[in-house]
């Protein structure tokens, strides 16, 4: 017997990181990544990808350490959102309903079993382009950068967690996220695991912490339309100073194309394309890599990196 | 007030053309789309793209003239097909349940108002690969091709309609689906709507038919990786002698790349690629482009080639 | 018997446009084509293709029409150089020697047939990097640019000429060039030529001025590393509101995938990409389109827009 | 002073290599790189890749193990041809002339230092497409295949040498290369020199054999039109089961986007693609780069794999 699932969940929305060097962070997303910035307040800075429709995409908050604050996940109704709200609820993981974000109106705050922060919303505002970033194609969101990586939205976020098991089973079962992918180690410990909310084969993914820290971030990642999008982007970032952790490379897990730099602050951030890969089947069965077949590397037989491994935001004390 | 929108339909599965040169017109899918022969069966050959989870793409079946047979749509669980059956039926454009097709289960026919045949199913067979296309990645359905545009997976498919009212309102009330973009002319007959049942920006597609013929198709599409692919494939095109009608360019509705050929039996294939441009808002509304809009051309220049509002199949009387 | 050629031409070096909007020119050459600013002097500004290894690229004056001013081409040696300066005085074609321009010694000028100046030279400056262009490798000249077109270097010079004859005659004798393919039109007239001087199959163009105006310019290029650079600056063309004349698509002859543009000024510039194309055939015979063959259009079957036939610059009077 | 350099040698022709599977090499470069056979003769097979405009670009010879045959060079005249005997004769280096090889004339053998044979030629037989790869466009020398890596054409042979300086002094010297870039060890020994008799900026390459073994294969090299073709043999010799040994990634010496791998019969294969990328300067100087600056790895900051250093053809004893 298939159950039916209800898709509530839209998409991923937007992102808080904070950063110890708020202006070098800011003059990356818009230098390197091709961003622009759409708004400031505190002491926070709003960026926006080119075809986002939403008001931002990032926003950048001066803080000590690098790290994540909230991410926004859109519902697909206003019905949708009070039922994620009452499971949510239900659960004990709920805390409040605010109204405080640049662009977004009411937003339910609640943390998943392993503290990272989220918002669950329905009402937004659409980004209005100005003169300078008015597009000659009224259904994109703002001009064309041809700048740096020409990022055209927010892909997905991954969490390193402390209690992968705990937040996958909030994800699944009071958010209403699938899970495609998983590496399952020879312990059955699960060391990630990837979940969808989309027809995207995946938004959201937990990551194990092998500092055993609960809350912290491995990455963030932004789609481009090109696999040389990337290419050249690894230029920009070599010549910009931008540190390069691993790639260009494809991995074998999602078959994600991909590039991982440290933006200034030091949160890990990824530019991946996923070509026209989708993930139709509705009942699509979860995939299991072993250790073993993790340990091969990523496709094209590039060894991951030890960094990726250890390096996470904020740093482990 | 939002309506909250159930998505019944996932995704468009495969199409059956009939095609008075079926060897050749076999021979175009292989040898310069990429895909792979997956069966026969009386006057049918199938076709399979590499990353399609399920066992055919395409059924090509010898006929006196080129057109389009049934699209199989799959829905996103057996209760939403059987809400979408009761709806059809309700409507009385509903035909039968039939079990007659290689790969599928039970299937429920029935025609849209301009009588293009539809199939709507759950029950379906995965692909498995053989020897030659086992692929090294267990997360693909086959071994990747390496030839001509390597076409990953069926994207769309799009009618010509003598009724672009009648469909367009049996395609949203019935089948459910969202529409995003159209063409409205001076007049306000709506000369093209594009519709989605996923999170891409469109699945299926109606055209005004100029002659005013019930039932023809305009084109169905692929989707490749990457433009490269596409632009690959023209030089493909040009030495294997298939006609090229025009591209590859930029569509400004939608902003597709394309290229459109016609393979050897008359029906016109697009190869197309949205790069990273998926359409995430639950509640986008249309957009609509005027005559004037219309005029100018693709996106970057290009005027619309006078055979695209004249070539369908099978050919008008 | 095999005539030895020796080669006494290095490359196209530079060249120079007029234009009566500078401003507007010059931001389209920085924020279109991804070059950057190398010096001012007088009415002129100097622009810099990121890998140039020379001063600059391009010198840009200010000028009631648009049009074509030096083209500079350099030596493969001092000997070289004066064995060509003394074949072209020879010729009577010759003017003077001078030593007035931004990073070049001497120079010897002279003027093909039909009027275009050109001038000869072998001393030459270095291109410079300063603090924000400085690359990280130091095989380039400057930091990659991730911005628009990213334009690697100049390509070639296409000159409109009433005298194709004469001045064919011209760079093959006196300039000691190659011609690698030409179109010869039923009357037996050459509509156009195409003249190598390095490994490239192009350098140097004349085309048939149909207005019989002497002098004239159809076209400068520069070369892009991908075609994807090519593709996104349509986009970023589009949006910058540049007029795109044709393409991007593929020429038959000579086999260039392309973009054509007109800058502010009027001038057309062309965005190129030969791939791996190479002509490294000492002895290869120029190849001829006849009239029937051109009319067919580019490779992929695209017309050639009338105004390939009709615009240069300055305007015809 | 300046000393004039007389080009000479115009291209790398073609290249043979021994394989102890030659059935299973032959189809690599068929499938995997989308060559096709042109020919067999005894023990070889003839391989050309699709713009090579001469007879052939690989011979593959079986033999008990893998390595390197002759390296044909063709000369840029004639009279270049005997200038050149005349040297390597005088040097004491020269062998003697055949005409044993398919579609070349005669063929002057000589060997440099480390023993890698040589031969020099001026004649050579046009390649002539047959019915299956004539191509449509006549400026091509046969049909674009579609297939695996497309590669276009031989672009360079890297040799491991016991000898450098020797084998150096003798490509500088005797056929008049130029040196373009190298890497200075701490100990003043050059670990590696890249040469070019063209203009591109390496034609062949010498890196110090570790082993002492002389005259082995470090790897030869086929160039594509786009790094997407390179990202796209990836995946395919991943399906095919062919060894990749490192990239895709970009080397920071001469900059080379590149990928190798293993063809069945242990031979290291390069597809490369330069992009735009030239060296067009006549007074280039050769560029140094030290130990510390070659630990840095490649130029997006990837290691240098371990099997790079030790593993040629033949295997060291």
């Amino acid at each position: 017997m298939f159950t039916e699932r209800i898709r509530d969940l839209a998409h991923v929305g937007s992102v808080e990181l904070f950063t110890p060097v708020p202006a070098r962070s800011a003059a990356f997303f818009v230098d390197q990544l091709g961003m622009s910035e759409a708004g400031h307040r505190g002491d926070s800075v709003y960026l926006h990808a080119w075809d986002d429709y939403e008001r931002f995409t990032v926003k950048l908050t001066g803080r000590d350490t690098a790290g994540i604050g909230r991410t926004y996940l859109r519902a697909a109704s206003p019905q949708a959102l009070l039922r994620r709200v009452a499971a949510v609820e239900t659960a004990g993981l709920g805390q409040r309903w605010v109204s405080d974000e640049l662009g977004l109106g009411m937003v339910y705050l609640c943390r998943d079993p392993d503290g990272h922060d989220l918002g669950l919303y329905w009402d937004t505002e659409r980004y209005r382009p100005t003169g300078g970033d008015r597009p000659a194609l009224k259904n994109q969101a703002a001009a064309f950068p041809g700048r740096g990586a020409n990022v055209r939205r927010l892909d997905h976020v991954n969490y390193l967690a402390a209690d992968v098991a705990g937040c996958s089973a909030f994800l699944a079962g009071e958010l209403g996220a699938r899970p495609t992918e998983q590496i399952v180690l020879d312990s059955g410990e699960v060391a990630g695991i990837w979940y969808t909310i989309s027809d995207k084969s995946y938004d959201l993914v937990y990551t194990n912490d092998r500092t055993g820290t609960p809350g912290r971030l491995h990455h963030i990642a932004f789609a481009t339309d090109t696999r040389d999008d990337i290419l050249r982007a690894a230029d920009v970032c070599l010549d910009a100073g931008i540190h390069i952790e691993t790639g260009p490379h494809k991995h074998a897990i999602q078959q994600t194309f991909f590039l991982y730099v440290w933006e200034p602050g030091g949160n890990r951030i990824e530019l991946c394309n996923a070509g026209a890969r989708l993930l139709l089947a509705p009942d699509h069965e979860m995939l299991s890599w072993t250790q073993a077949e993790r340990a091969k590397g990523q496709a094209w037989g590039l060894k991951t990196i030890e960094t990726f491994h250890t390096h996470g935001t904020p740093p482990a004390q």
